[in-house]
């Protein structure tokens, strides 16, 4: 039985053997994890032992954020070899669903998804998982980089879901892991520049290192005041919400222009009050977006031409015998720290 | 000093003269009324003198809602000529403006619009307007149609903000004159089937004589169950909320299909509260359509053709002299009634 | 070994039995055949033994355009049941390609295609096909409609890549089963009108029977004269060339509105001269089409609804013991032949 | 009367007086040219006295790349103030026409262009102009930059049309300025990689100094072969056709992706054979593009955030006293020669 980081229930991690009861299939890869980032999600599992409908209700391994090296393949996969080193998309689903056959595989109601119950994640030395849903990392990607394609593809989906045109401007409220990476996903995506708002300065000074990004203090007046200020009373093309704070939705119509987009990725704790009348005055639109579905060859294609470079957002890095560390460094929550990852050898 | 319907103050109407300071500009047409519609705005500024922030002040003439004939042309007029049939668009905005130049002139903050204060309507024997938005009715187009076309551009406005594709279903909340218009439009822009719900059964049963409409009655259990059945689990792909009620924005997710679209036409009385997390779980899409832009050549066309038939939803039509008893009709707000139309002549 | 209308060479059918080696997979279903229409492209391979690159190579058995009953359900199919009455899509792709996963499963490699060497088709009283490209009939659509299905779906996947309008003018050029079946398409995409060419006067004459089809007869004048005269001088919002006539792709900009657009359905038998230039002054945007792919359901929904009446167009049933007869007719190529099909029992 | 470079004719150029009858509107600005670079069209005129039907029949001033400062606003100007730095559109639309209002007023048929026949050009140290057409250069956006604001438009404005995602890939198919500002607009549009083509080494090694842009050399294998390396057989996302060479066209299928777009922006001198059956076997569509709308003040932004760099095209600029050096060195067409532009004072 292979050694995993086990989540026994709420604030209980054993780094223990399990029975993963996985087996290599046809069209599947038997995959050596080499890096593996510590989620956000993960953090709530560990804190709570669910997250909404889902439960722990057994033990549970944990991660979703990962990159390996190919072992073995299936006797079916031609599109990857031995030694390849890969991505790995976590969520598998029955690509010839209804949803699926439409290109929202992402929506398809059997997916199953690493690290969420009752699905063991990736915290354990090797994993096996369709070829189909493993990308292969250029040499000038590293297994760090590669296990940040994972968040950095919630930002892109935004994208793919958000109709920025060349020149836009962007204003994301919220800036956490996936703020920066959907701000640095705006920017890959056409936008001149990209607002970025958050009440913790420590968060916005991190974001701020980027070209392109420009930080809006919560001190400094209101938000609608520097969105004004920056756009000529215009308003943004195109504002992201990744704070999930009800308050970001209070004053979209003063913060977006006439015909512009407010997607939603931060999940609020619940419904949130929304002046539809405001958004119709101006003809805004809402997307919303769930996880991702075909952006992780994007991902990868955008860190390896460097149009967007990951590497200044992982802050720490823990062996895997020390996983349990690694959580509890997440878990304190840094207002410097941005990603942790955890590394296998 | 022509005659015209002159809201003095709320519930107080008289047919009265009035000096309405209109000049015949190069790029503009005189234009005799022929028929005008009764709109929902006219009847509430009738009861209350104001819609929301806009407050009658002064004594002000109703109508937006009107098809005439070209009585004489501004000397640089050359797609209309004199006794032309046409319908009116009632929005003036500036064409140059940053809203218009990318094709919301809708959203001009420039923009006049009749019988919204302090701007005239035109329940008037003749108006003034810009030719450029005058649209010519083919002869088999009567007046009557043609005062119809703005409150079906309301509805055809949001197919042009909706993806909707040959065979869709969709779904519209409440069926009064907009959700009706809403429901035609949605059947003229490939729509298989369109369910529409009311509570009150008169409204439905107008709604039900037109072919590919399916009522949905309040009394036949949840509204999310009669989605269900009707399409076989999947949901809507496109829900059009006309009814303006909070309850309407309760339970979208259980009514739209994955990747499905919500389109608000409806303007609700406050912020509703949405569950936005829902939304996310589907990536359902939110629309939300202010007015009209480029659909008034569009209603003309579906009306010209016999593919959007309103000569049913015309339920009585006054005489000019007969304006005031006009409106109470339409302030009693009969449940079989839909349109209420005055003529002139 | 079951019986099958099987092309031996090119001119040589023969109803013979013939191993077809088809087992009954887990995700799989047994159906009889009910009707089966002949497509031009069956046709083709009767009358040259080729369609380009592919060539019959050995004996092969013809249709694709097929509707049956379910027989039998593999193990892991739950969508259908034995009884369902079922239209088919001929074409099996691997849903987990890269373009399956884009929603582009028709373009997908791998694909398998009945009638297209070296597959076999379903001109056989029994087939067995993935139960993910079946889908169920609606008691008012009979076999015989269903098996006009996969023609239509050529049609819709036309409206699913332009963006089609409500109160959108189209033209259509040609009018053969292809084109017809489009001008009913892009009827039901939202045009107010469509305009049909074609020299043939039998085949107008059979379009002009639909309400908003045009006619425009090619001794008449010139089809720019005709489309100027129909649209004000404007131009035609979609064109949709159905012929594969390399005169079709001559006057484009002629023909097409600023911005609009031209979908390529039929397939010219070399490369046609285009006069970009002429394009680029209106910006006008050209899509082409291959097959189909998420339509299939869409066509269902448009009969069911009465939206779309294929009736009409069949023009003869042969019963499947006199399918060589069948194929004589449908090879005479009678002007006023629109689809010849074939019944079994 | 002003001085002016005026054309007299083919192979004529004089600096001399012209009366170029331009008087001060309501909505115009009175501008002080202070660059001016020198267009492919100008040289064209200048070389033949003619491009296509455009023919110079009398003396016209040539210049349409213009950056200036305003010296007087007329009456109803409130976007601008006297001293701003401006950047100038040089197509004058009729913003009511039918075009315009769908937000093409880039094809409005009435609109008139610097130095296109018979309308004179800005190469002359005062123009007139409407404020609506200006745009404010930020500070750090020098009037040099502003001059290449204009033809950075064009590549823009093939972003406007084409639907590219972050973390495409594109191809350009020539390395003259309008391939090269292509190549950097598909870059801020999102795409990770640029593949350049041309056969000209010289404009190669310009191109290849942008980090993002990959040169494709003609004499290096075919550029399919070169493609289908660089994107691991799949194709380019989109592919940028800015040569005009009818030969570029001819294997399209082979270097763009399934469900992939050409757009054409080079202008090719006569039809062009094009494979339509190639092309639908792909689904590829073709954008078209004319001039630009709606992209300056994108161009602007996209200069001012340091994400497109304009500043290393440019390879000479000349005082306007030396206006016909500029020319005849522009003429000269030099392998390194990007962009040639004249400075006033």
């Amino acid at each position: 039985m292979p050694l995993a980081l086990v989540l026994e229930r709420a604030r209980e991690l054993r780094l223990r053997d399990i029975d993963l009861g996985w087996t290599l299939g046809p069209r599947d890869v038997r995959i050596r994890m080499d890096v593996v980032g510590v989620c956000g999600s993960d953090i709530h599992y560990y804190r709570y032992g669910r997250i909404g409908p889902f439960v722990v209700e057994n033990p549970m391994v944990l991660g979703h954020e990962g990159a390996g090296t190919v072992l073995e393949c299936g006797a079916e996969v031609s599109r990857l070899a031995v030694g390849d080193r890969v991505c790995i998309e976590p969520g598998v689903p029955d690509f010839a669903s209804r949803e699926s056959r439409i290109g929202l595989y992402n929506l398809d109601p059997s997916l199953t998804f690493w690290a969420t119950p009752p699905d063991h994640g990736c915290l354990t030395p090797e994993v096996i998982h369709p070829a189909d849903l493993c990308y292969r990392l250029p040499e000038n990607v590293s297994h760090a980089e590669g296990a940040m394609v994972e968040p950095l593809a919630v930002g892109l989906q935004a994208m793919m879901k958000t109709p920025v045109k060349a020149g836009d401007v962007a204003l994301v409220t919220g800036a956490g892991p996936i703020g920066i990476l959907t701000a640095l996903s705006a920017l890959a995506a056409g936008c001149a520049r990209v607002l970025v708002y958050d009440p913790a300065a420590a968060k916005l000074e991190i974001a701020a290192r980027y070209d392109g990004i420009v930080p809006v203090a919560a001190h400094e007046g209101t938000l609608a005041g520097a969105v004004r200020a920056a756009t000529g009373g215009w308003g943004v093309d195109a504002m992201f919400e990744c704070s999930g704070a009800a308050a970001a939705f209070s004053e979209v119509a003063a913060l977006v222009r006439p015909g512009g987009t407010l997607t939603c990725i931060g999940m609020p704790t619940g419904p949130v009050p929304i002046d539809i009348v405001s958004l119709q005055l101006r003809e805004i639109a809402v997307a919303t977006v769930f996880r991702y579905a075909n952006v992780y060859d994007r991902a990868v294609a955008l860190m390896a031409s460097g149009r967007i470079d990951v590497k200044p957002l992982v802050s720490a890095t823990y062996p895997f015998g020390d996983s349990i560390a690694a959580f509890e460094r997440a878990d304190a929550a840094r207002p410097d720290d941005v990603k942790i990852q955890i590394a296998f050898a």
